[in-house]
Parts: structure tokens; C-alpha cells; sequence
């Protein structure tokens, strides 16, 4: 309800940002957002669930009522952009050949066009910013163009943990790039709600915490529905990431769990053959414990994203639509 | 001396932009800029020419004298970081390899070290620009976002003709497409130098055409020194875009002159093998009048400038600056 509410109010701004672009480039777009199939009919279904968007409306909402939602449109609709730029280009790097049960733009249109109707997203959104005459919109822009740099940053880290073994890489370091890769983005949507509201520094600080270890809540159950999910509900798939030898939340923790299994793991991840090992993968990540580890993390990182929001939303009332959507994040994913 | 004044003002404005940037990043970032060779010693030159900034400059100097030119510093940095942004997309896609006598950065650090740091730099213009507390800014920011959108449907259109034949591109398309992809930020430059003067819209518009003329000048200078000029200068190898079968502007008029010569090319670029036609390319295309034509046009979009010039800044001694670059640009290219 809180996701359709906000898909309501942010879509028309989306449609009319996107619907500026020159026309090839509108199609891809059009295409990604799955509102138009590749051969340029409409089409409705699978924009994704616009939890981030949704956070900032609910921000604002929390700690400025329904006017500072009402002006916050445009903001919702600049972070819902930068998301989609970097998964234009995300998918074209990794390369996944599947998102939002439809073939990602790059497996359609070519690798140029979707990095270039990528960096148009960005553009928009940025120029949306620009663009809106609220006073919080300048400090809104400088976050976001920050929080691009951090999931760059993520997305670099995420690629060169790729070339590693798995032996190389430490739970800290696949924490630190989920942390720029989803939870910066989950954090600036709550923060710059916080700043359309007019809130203080130390609220802001408190919604950019809150967001942030939701979203590694989120990042760390998308993991696990990765792999032990019902590709039907996430879109991908089954086991993609297992098969792609991903360095996940769940396996990394599994790698270092230190138990027999890890062991087993180790052996089975340095074979080459891909297909035939899916379905010995996951119940040995599950066995070293990485299920576990995975779904108590993100109990945990709940819990702290509870605390800050309690920081910077005294008021539970207040507080009830990101409580929802924070809660909406880790029972779905996607 | 005009480019090296522009440069010692917007120099450290980049620097500590790229310096803000995460260690991975910033180096990708020093490299293509040419102030760190790819093993991080520190190296000095070929950052290009800054011909972007020094009009942004120019043009706040010349309606605005000195001051407005002093508070132009960040706007002209975020021009030359958007520059530069597309020219590691751009270097990803076309595939080039060699860019200011140096290997492109997709060459040393792989397409998505590329992607991710061209995102980096767009990112950092509009925070640059979110972040300058000049009453211009936020004018200037959705000029510059705008600009980003019709340098990407420039060089999506440029893309896209590589896979046409000869034949089916039209001069026009192709001009348009030079436009879009050239002429679109030289002109955003001056305008957004006129911006930061308090410049009119009309003076603004006009800047506009200036440096979207002169930059269509800048562009046919570049495609004849492309085929005709010393590699030395150009730092790009001699005839590269014929080997690739580009179609640049003086390859195109040629083709579409109706003459002997033109038939003579058509028949030689069909051909698949590359290497051995080169020196047989160039002369064609000269015979087909491909050469006089892009020299003829070039001299016609600076006569068409130097209007647009005087509309924007009637008075000859304020114009100095903008005329001095204009006129350099058309003799040096790169």
C-alpha cells in the first residue's frame, strides 16, 4: 500500500523526465523501467517495487508532514533514477542477462546503449534537482552526486572481488562494498526525506544510519533468497550468483565458518564445470552456516536501523511508514 | 596563454575533486587525466587542451569582467569533468585505444574501471555545481545535465551510423550528429560562462550558438586533421577512424558528391581488409572534394559564430577572449 501510494506520486515525474529523452534513448529507457516492450509496445509491469522513492517520501513525511511528502516528489523520482542508472550500468559489467523477469537492456539494445541511456538517467536526475525550487534541493543534489561516488565505489569493490579467491576475501570487506553498494543508496533516500523536511544535521545523520543498515538487512536477505529463493518471486534464476561463483554475503560467511563444510565448499567452488554442481552448492553453504549467519546479520542490522530511527523519529506514530518499509524490505527483495 | 591561464585556475578545483574520489577510482581518474602514469607515479601532461573551461572563463569574463570570471572556477572545472566523463564511455564503446598520446583507460584498467570512473566524474561535476553557492548554479547544473543528455544522443547517433553503409547517412545526419556530440558542450561552456556573468537569457542563447558554431568548426578542423594531420599532434595513429571506416564529415561529403571519386570510394570502403587501402583513402577522399568541403564548412560555422559572437558581446575588447579561442580552436585541435 505504502509502495503503490508512493509509485503514484513519483511515477508521473518519472514517465515526464523520461519521456524528454531523445527517442531511441526514450525506448530503452522505457524498456527498462518495463514500461514499453523492446518492440516499442506498452507495456505495464516490473518497474521495480520503488522502496528507495518510497523512503523519501516516507522521510519527509516522518519529520515534516504531508506537506514536506507533497514537495518531495521530485527528490523521490531523482533517487529512483540514480537506482536505475546504475543498474543500466551494473548489468552491463556483471553482465546478468535477467532482471525484473525481463532481459536486462544491454542483452536487447547493446552495451553502448545502455550505458549511454544510463548516464542520461543520471543526468535527469540530477537535473530534477536542479530544477526544484525547494530550498533542500542543492544540499539533496550534493548528497545524491556523493552516493553516486560510494556505489561506484561498491561496484568497483563487488567486480575486483570477483578476480579473487574466495579465501581472499574477508567478511568485512563483502560487508563494507554491500554497505556502499545498497545500503549508501537506502541511506541517501532517507536522508535527503530528512532534508526536504527541513531536519537538523543530526536527524539527517540519524534517517542516512537508519537507511543504511536496512539496506544491508535488505542486501543480506536478497542474498539468501538468491540462493535458497523461488526464482518466480525474485525474477533470476535459481542459484545465478552460485553458478556465477559470486562472492555473496551467505557464502563468504560460509567460506569463513572455519567448519568442514567450508572445507567441502572450497573444493566445490575451484571446480570449473558450472551446471551440475548448483544443487550441491547451497545445501553446503547452509551446512557451513551461512544461511544463519546470513538471516541473524540482518536481525541485527535491523535492530541498530530500529535504534537510529528512534533517533531520528522520536515519535512512533511518526516513524510508522519507514518502520513499514524497513520491515517491507526484509520479508521481499527486488 | 589563454588555455594556460584557464588551467591554472581550474587545475586545483579538479585536482581536489579527484582527490575526494576513493583510492581505486582516483587512480583510473589521474591516469586519464594524465597526472599519474597506470603503476601511480606521478606523471605531467596531456590533460588535453581545457579549451571547455577556458570558455566558460572567457565568456563570464566578458560580460562580467574579472569577478564574475573568478567565480566561475567551479563551473568551468564541471564542464571539463563532464567532458571527460564522456570521453571514457566513449572510449569504451567505439572501441579507442589511444587518447593524448596515452593508452585509453578501458585499454589499461578494463570497460568497467571505465564506466565506473566516468560515472565518478559526472557524479563530481553536479556536486560541484550543488555545492557552488553562486546564484547561477542551479541554472547551470540543468544546462550541464541537459548537455549530458545530447552528448549521449550524439554519440548514440554516431553508434548507430557506423552500422549504416556509407550511402544511407545523410550530410545532415551526420552534422547533426557532429551537433550534438561536439558542438552541445563548447556551446553549454559559453553559455554557462554567461550565466555566472548574470547574462541575459538572449546573451545566453547567443553564447550558445557561438560556441555550438564554433565547436561545428572545432569538429570538421578535427576530422580533416584526423585523416590529413601529423599523428605526432594528433596523438591518435594516422587514418585510424578510415581504418575503422568512421564516418567522419570530409568521408561523407565525399561520398555524397556524386563525383568519380566518390564511386572509387565507395567500391574501396566495402572492402574488408584495412591495413593496405590507408594510403590509398586519403587521396579519394581529397579528389571527391571531401577535404575542401570540410574546410569550406568550417570557415562558414566560424563566420556564423563571429554573429553570434557580436550579439552576445557587442563590444570587440570583451569579446577578445572568446574570439582568441574560437580562432585557436579552429587552428589546433584535441
Amino acid at each position: 500500500m505504502l509502495l503503490e501510494r508512493a509509485r503514484a506520486e513519483v511515477d508521473p515525474v518519472l514517465r515526464a523526465a523520461i519521456g524528454s529523452l531523445p527517442g531511441p534513448m526514450r525506448g530503452v529507457a522505457l524498456h527498462h523501467f518495463g514500461w514499453e516492450q523492446a518492440d516499442g509496445i506498452s507495456a505495464d509491469g516490473g518497474s521495480g517495487k520503488a522502496i528507495r522513492p518510497a523512503l523519501v517520501l516516507a522521510a519527509a513525511a516522518a519529520l515534516g508532514g504531508p506537506e514536506a511528502r507533497a514537495g518531495a516528489a521530485r527528490a523521490a523520482a531523482a533517487v529512483e533514477l540514480v537506482h536505475n542508472f546504475t543498474l543500466l550500468h551494473d548489468d552491463v559489467m556483471d553482465p546478468d542477462t535477467t532482471r525484473r523477469h525481463r532481459p536486462t537492456a544491454w542483452t536487447v539494445f547493446g552495451d553502448a546503449d545502455a550505458i549511454l541511456v544510463g548516464d542520461t538517467l543520471h543526468a535527469l536526475a540530477l537535473r530534477l534537482l536542479a530544477q526544484d525550487p525547494h530550498p533542500a534541493s542543492p544540499a539533496a543534489a550534493a548528497r545524491l552526486a556523493d552516493c553516486v561516488v560510494e556505489l561506484c565505489a561498491g561496484q568497483h569493490a563487488d567486480t575486483a572481488m570477483e578476480r579473487c579467491a574466495p579465501g581472499e576475501v574477508t567478511l568485512d570487506e563483502v560487508l563494507s562494498m554491500a554497505e556502499a553498494k545498497t545500503g549508501a543508496l537506502i541511506g541517501s533516500a532517507c536522508a535527503i526525506g530528512g532534508l526536504y523536511a527541513g531536519a537538523s544535521d543530526e536527524e539527517v545523520a540519524a534517517l542516512d544510519a537508519f537507511g543504511r543498515e536496512a539496506g544491508l538487512a535488505f542486501q543480506l536477505i536478497d542474498d539468501v533468497i538468491g540462493i535458497w529463493g523461488d526464482p518466480c518471486r525474485t525474477g533470476k534464476p535459481a542459484g545465478a550468483g552460485l553458478a556465477a561463483r559470486k562472492k555473496s554475503l551467505p557464502v563468504v560467511a560460509a567460506f569463513a565458518s572455519g567448519t568442514p563444510a567450508a572445507a567441502e565448499l572450497a573444493e566445490l567452488y575451484a571446480r570449473t564445470s558450472e551446471k551440475e554442481d548448483l544443487d550441491d552448492i547451497a545445501p553446503i553453504v547452509e551446512r557451513a552456516g551461512g544461511r544463519d549467519w546470513a538471516q541473524d546479520q540482518a536481525a541485527d542490522r535491523m535492530a541498530r536501523a530500529m535504534q537510529q530511527l528512534a533517533r531520528a523519529v522520536p515519535d512512533p506514530e511518526a516513524a510508522g511508514g519507514l518502520l513499514a518499509l524497513a520491515e517491507f524490505v526484509t520479508r521481499h527483495s527486488n
